[in-house]
């Protein structure tokens, strides 16, 4: 990921604000509707959001004379690729939607705790749930499953492309993922979508305010001139508030 | 839904009281087999019940040249239907169980809490799930996902007869959903089943006791004549005590 | 299952210690790569763990002129089976993944209590969610569904060996099912999976603690010579302290 | 199936003359929706129909410690369950529409053959097509698959009631298969269909007729009374014909 | 579609000429990535090309208390839907994918065929697929289903927006189906379509040449400046030999 | 695929001998459960065999900024892959079991063939199929599908280790595809797999004999003694005969 251009400083932090519902409308707006993982749902409620740029690993189907317990502590096993990854990563994994097994148990968890990972999305399970909740790192994931990753899958590889809950995700796209799932920002667009999706969202603000006040949806949003003229004057109103 | 014959004035809240369990056993007994949805739970664990009439709704796949940004405002859009739904009704969307896309989020929830809508049953996800939850509506769909609906569907129209889950649902059916899911009550059997179902939770309420007092299930649900007996002298005696 | 070698009096007890992930690892070192269910999950997420023999019951589709109101009384229902199940037995029901219909409701649940049932795996769902709560057993299962067993299955008899989530489940296996999932451990094997298991964990608990501390998993977890002496010593010092 | 009650002597050679479409609508007739297997296609377009008397087998998911290749050989194999089967049946395999092997290959099917079988019909997948094709026995299944049984099934035994293709089969019942696919006639039934289905079969070869000589559907199928007066025409000239 | 501005004259004769995977590629040109039907196949090998005007048709799931046999002689039933059709249409039918059903049988075909139908595409099964066969219309469907509509699904309208094997349709779209499958061409698209696509077939035609030559794709196809010149060449040579 | 060890000399000749059915019993004796891909079929009934060794290409979902038009001659693309195979391969394309588009069509195919390609092995479908019949290299395939590729999958490398059909597939690695369907051999086991297979089809020769002569499978296979011997005769007579 060394050659990738770098975002603008305040993109993560921008990204880190805004739902992953107002980033899929953003991207809806510059021609790209894949980009919402079907698949990946939150571990547990309450876990939080998670925003990042993706590193990412890659399973195939396991086959038995190669997916063996043996394989865990070969050279480029998951284990070489945990050390390869930087700090404040979001790992992503392609477990090609395989729900037989689990990629991720609470040792390899704590590990990239320590290793400052801001979090998991995979299309696959996770094992030893209750031991994760104690990691506490937030892990968007299609469930859990007792059987270790070699009883259905085998790793290959990371920072490639790959595909996770039916969408591509290239080393360095930008994860937002929240109750609503996780989205893939494609890293060329990170920056301008940072930029207006705040906006979006201070906008749908106000729209709310106004539905609940009794404003029909219709003019309201998407917005009609009234509409865009009492959304400035709103705007006004708070910027002058601060 | 002017020409429908109008429900018997306590259909709706006896069925308010009655378990969808109850309801999907009443109609087998009529020769219905198909009136559960197969697709929306609840959103909310602790959301409560929904029963109420049908206002339907219907989209179809996207297409990129009419599932654009600017159809929601068109004419004909969702947004007419919200306003053209008349208050107490459940709005039931056929979204044909596309996970890919959600139909509605919290905006739309807003307005149609302002309309008087009683709750949502989809089976398709939603949107903007940490905002729907403010706003209170029970909504039964498939789980969320951040896209918008233009990601994968297109609106086609309302008050036409719609499949949601698996099941026909007519204009001015009836749905009664609850933690065991959503079930469709065809309009001309409400008043029946209505006046049926809470005699038949009753009896279950005796059997509950008596299987939990020890008695085999075999005999007492269905029942023999001897619990029968006994449940003619429990309810008297429960009558008496009101 | 009278037939049945008998397990060594503490399979079951160190079973109820351990994971499904443990013994999940411990089949696929013994060569068993299907033994995880896919489907059934808990009905509550905090329920508890489910461990004991299996008491089989097997459903097939239904047909209409035999899945009727009137089979709920027959000989040979499911009503005879609950009488013919043993105490302390898990009983797991082979509901073909159908999600139309569920196989048991609270009355059953209910007598199966007073029976001294330990709990329930099944690949279909259950209905009367809010009456199994109560009851207060265990319940893996695939969600909730209102229409009763007639409306999708039919039930055709018990101990036989059978399939559930995908896996085969024989009179007299061992059920180990935790939030990761339910476990099928051959009746051959439990002995000695129960022996090893305890082990097992006792070792991930040494590694857990060192991979907090800043261990990278490659070397502690499979282990390497110098984690395996530093975990002799730990354990050593652990036994001590007893 | 000794205590079967028989057939009336004409019910299969009647049922060998008409379609599995015309079976299926005289079910509906009867109450029966569910009828027609999903998965059971013909193997080879020109094969033919195959109508008899169902005789069961059924399968469980595999598990390595049973589904051995030395389990071929064991007592209640299904060579055994081959060899128990009486002459003139059809053999109906419950394999849970497993795709990942095959329950059947050639040298099965050339035994089935010596042994007076009359076809196939299963859920799953057939492997040596090319060998089986050669053995010239009608059957119908979910295609191909190279592996043998015991990658992915295990057998445990005959002439008990089975699900195929999401349908109801009891030992006795009469499959009527052709290209439109398997249909099962419950034995109960089957008498009165075979004595039905003849005539809506001459009905709708006369309604046929008036249909390409222009008339519409309507008023011809189903008939009206003007309808009705010419077929009974039309039959007394066909049968005055002979 | 009384209201559909009128295609170019040789809008349908020219994509008459041209294959379904031309189509795709003139869709996606322009933005339109969702075209091709997934689930409609060829019912014959041999049944040749498909190409029209669609005329559409609407089922939803059956229920028990409307989908009747006696529903098939009512007013707006399928059997209305036929008459109402005009000549020269391809009838388009969203059987949701329902494979449990067929929507059509040889009656139906045979009227259609009377009325000047072009051929049928549907994303369920049909019935009586040797009766279908004579009457010789292309069909496009997911291969064949024994029983009526009845036992899985009711009739509800006809020219409504449809869905499709997962694509959008109107009424008055033009389908074009080979055995590559159904696409479907927006109206509004068609003239522009059937005016560029038959050039792209032509430079397909001279590419395919090249590479048969010993030619690598690349520069090729899509082609470089040589190529262009080449193709240019190629081309005025094949119109002066005309 | 340079550093790979050679195939002994005859393992390929042997190889294109057997089926893959043989083939895929000779995996299971050596614990190799999961080698028959799920998805490939012929697409052409009399297409005929194909074995070789695998050349691997890899797809991820597109997104609609990278999957463009564009992308078909930019540098790695799938053109690239084309020439960077040498010849005598199996092409083994990992589509992730995409149906919504095509991998190859007609020209790639012919380029292919150019090429010294021996034929096609993917998990998604092809277009162009009257094309595709015209080059005449074997395609084992989902079918056909007419949008090109970028409508639903983007190119991302070749000759890396692959999924394909729910199985492993590493470069090099030998595919024996028939009828049955298609089946990964692993390179490291292909040389004996090869020396054993005829032997297997030859007892299994005999085997057939015997049963179309009235021997019982059980004890002809697998053997017993009996069987044995009567087999060393045949056998012995056999190659005397030569």
């Amino acid at each position: 990921m060394t050659d990738l251009a770098p975002l603008a400083p305040d993109t993560l932090p921008r990204l880190a604000e805004v739902s992953a519902a107002t980033v899929s409308m953003q991207l809806i707006k510059r021609g790209i509707r894949r980009s919402a993982m079907r698949g990946p749902v939150p571990l547990d409620p309450g876990q939080g959001r998670l925003v990042g740029e993706a590193f990412t690993l890659r399973f195939i189907p396991a086959r038995e004379d190669v997916a063996t317990r043996e394989s865990y502590g070969a050279a480029g096993s998951i284990r070489d690729a945990i050390e390869a990854m930087p700090a404040d990563r979001v790992m992503v994994i392609d477990a090609r939607g395989e729900t037989a097994a689990a990629t991720l148990g609470d040792l390899l968890l704590a590990r990239l705790k320590v290793r400052g990972c801001l979090g998991i999305v995979s299309d696959g399970p996770v094992r030893d749930v209750a031991g994760i909740r104690q990691v506490g790192l937030p892990v968007f994931c299609a469930g859990a499953a007792a059987p270790p990753s070699i009883a259905a899958l085998y790793f290959v590889g990371w920072e490639q492309p790959v595909g996770c809950g039916g969408v591509a995700v290239f080393p360095g796209d930008v994860i937002v993922a929240d109750e609503d799932g996780a989205v893939v920002v494609p890293r060329a667009l990170a920056d301008e979508i940072a930029a207006d999706a705040p906006e979006q969202e201070r906008f749908e603000r106000f729209a709310l305010e106004r539905i609940q006040q009794g404003a029909p949806v219709k003019g309201t949003y998407p917005p009609d001139e009234a509409t865009l003229a009492a959304y400035e004057a709103w705007r006004a109103a708070e910027d002058a508030e601060e």
